[in-house]
């Protein structure tokens, strides 16, 4: 590729006006089951920009509630469990998946790659931490105070938790690989609220185990997580070959901050998106111009598309970068 | 002092049974309007541990509400505006105050610094883009996407709002330091999701301008935000004598961030106070450690006291400060 490939967090979302006539009526969970659906809703944005990979439609909770675990997703919310997991009999349902339990997902993998040819198709899951927060917390939090103080003051807990996680991961990554995705995402968007020391000790191992055993089939692995900045460097020790970085630290110094052999995704700051054009392209710009100190650079936002975004924004958006990366830009 | 200082963010709140029975019935901004009040409240962590600060009970949007601008504080919610601020029409209410704006802050902070003696009261505001963040956005935002498009979108507007947040911030602060409180903090509680570039133009002219304002007054500034790893230099360079650091970075490596002559403050993540106490005192003990690389450094949490921690563990966190920072802890 000549240019630097583009695709964005939430590409197939709410700020598309066909993507909320398709889900209308449908709950986020149930559309996330539905091979046909996910199919048209991973390809939408793939009609109006000229991005560089699709992302498979689905949620970090799929896997969850496809081994039992009583969680749906509210509107304006976010995942809410059925009851929050706090003991150790509460890890029972946690499990590595079977294909059987998510046949919808090798289904629209199959379609999407049969239809989307040349084009990568990125898989997913949420990452260790993220999964572990709304099944402790029992939904979205802002300060993640239950989870930590599992973590601080029960290890042997936490590790159990952690390393069931990571089988569920691992196996719902494999699932999606072996059906045919050529690259995948680990979303663990709010481990930033962690130290690094705690990273290493508390998380990095089944991180480590979830990478290490992708690592036969030659997919990319991203990670990303928001709020990373003291943690860039074990976001891809952990053993990612891209390191996602949010917007709050510039690219070329992310770069400083990870081993020799990492690339970078990112970075631009979704909320710029909402600003008017010339503000946009100044500071795409000013990304790719930056990218061009790491070893490798996958534009993206610093994470999902705003639900206000304008599609034309991102469209142009898709363009800039395709052109402007291949010019010098002093 | 021979020993590291210590206090805790809202070491006056919830977590007190005090606190909870003084506050029945009493919606929180008409707290913060009565001076009795004030002055229990502000006291009631003094009685129980042997801090060595007491800060005004207050919050970051009394001043807004004393210039006439209609903002609440819905419980388990946060401030709440009733109608966000979009246009330079609505900046018109935002002035400076006059201490006839306030006088209960200025009865309250006469009545503390009688009964407290020489311990030190700490008088704080909001900072200018967390003040914005709410006028803006309306209430408490995950992604800050409204202020930050109108910072990204339209400089013109946004300085106009900032400066008179500035002005009104001097102004409250003045009138607390003139009553007599001896240190003041700056809570820019969610300027961390600001990259650096954007805080050195958007907001730092208006914050250098808050503490340039008090330097005539010998009393310490203390500059306080979450997610700030990047900033910290930045929050010095803004004119504090203390920068305050969350739990996502260690202390030494924020001493290396910032310049020399800044102190530092905090930073055991509010977290650990639910862990069992072996984890707390080996946390504590380890920012005491770290504390020690540099130019002084005053013994605080990340962020404030979660409503869950036990008072008894903040008991014993502070005398374990107070005698653990002057032995030798290797």
């Amino acid at each position: 590729m000549p240019y630097t490939p583009v695709w964005f967090m939430r590409q197939a979302g709410r700020s598309l006006p066909e993507y909320r006539r398709v889900r209308e009526g449908i709950p986020m969970l149930e559309s996330c089951t539905r091979p046909e659906l996910i199919t048209e809703i991973t390809l939408q944005p793939l009609r109006r920009y000229d991005v560089d990979a699709a992302i498979l439609f689905s949620d970090i909770v799929v896997p969850l509630r496809a081994v039992g675990v009583d969680v749906d997703i509210k509107p304006n919310v976010g995942p809410v469990m059925g009851r929050p997991m706090r003991e150790a009999a509460d890890l029972t349902p946690l499990r590595p998946l079977e294909p059987d339990d998510v046949p919808y997902v090798t289904e629209a993998v199959r379609a999407l790659t049969a239809e989307l040819d040349d084009r990568p198709l990125i898989g997913f899951a949420g990452g260790p931490f993220t999964l572990a927060s709304y099944l402790v917390e029992g939904g979205p939090s802002k300060s993640h105070d239950k989870v930590k103080s599992l973590m601080y003051g029960d290890p042997e807990l936490w590790h159990a938790l952690l390393g069931r996680l990571a089988d569920l991961t691992i196996s719902f990554l494999q699932i999606q690989v072996e059906a045919g995705v050529s690259a995948v995402q680990l979303f663990d968007s709010w481990v930033g609220v962690v130290a690094p020391d705690d990273y290493r000790h508390a998380i990095l191992p089944h991180t480590s185990r979830i990478f290490a055993a992708l690592a036969g089939y030659d997919v990319p692995r991203i990670h990303f997580g928001t709020g990373t900045g003291e943690l860039l460097g074990l976001l891809g020790e952990a053993g990612a070959d891209v390191v996602g970085v949010d917007w709050r630290i510039p690219l070329d110094e992310a770069a400083r901050r990870v081993e020799p052999g990492k690339a970078l995704q990112g970075n631009l700051d979704p909320a710029i998106l909402l600003a008017p054009w010339d503000v946009v392209e100044e500071r795409a710009l000013d990304v790719v111009r930056r990218g061009r100190t790491a070893e490798g650079h996958i534009f993206n936002l610093g994470h999902g598309v705003p639900p206000e975004a304008d599609p034309d924004t991102l469209s142009r958006l898709t363009d800039l970068v395709h052109t402007a990366s291949v010019r010098d830009l002093g």
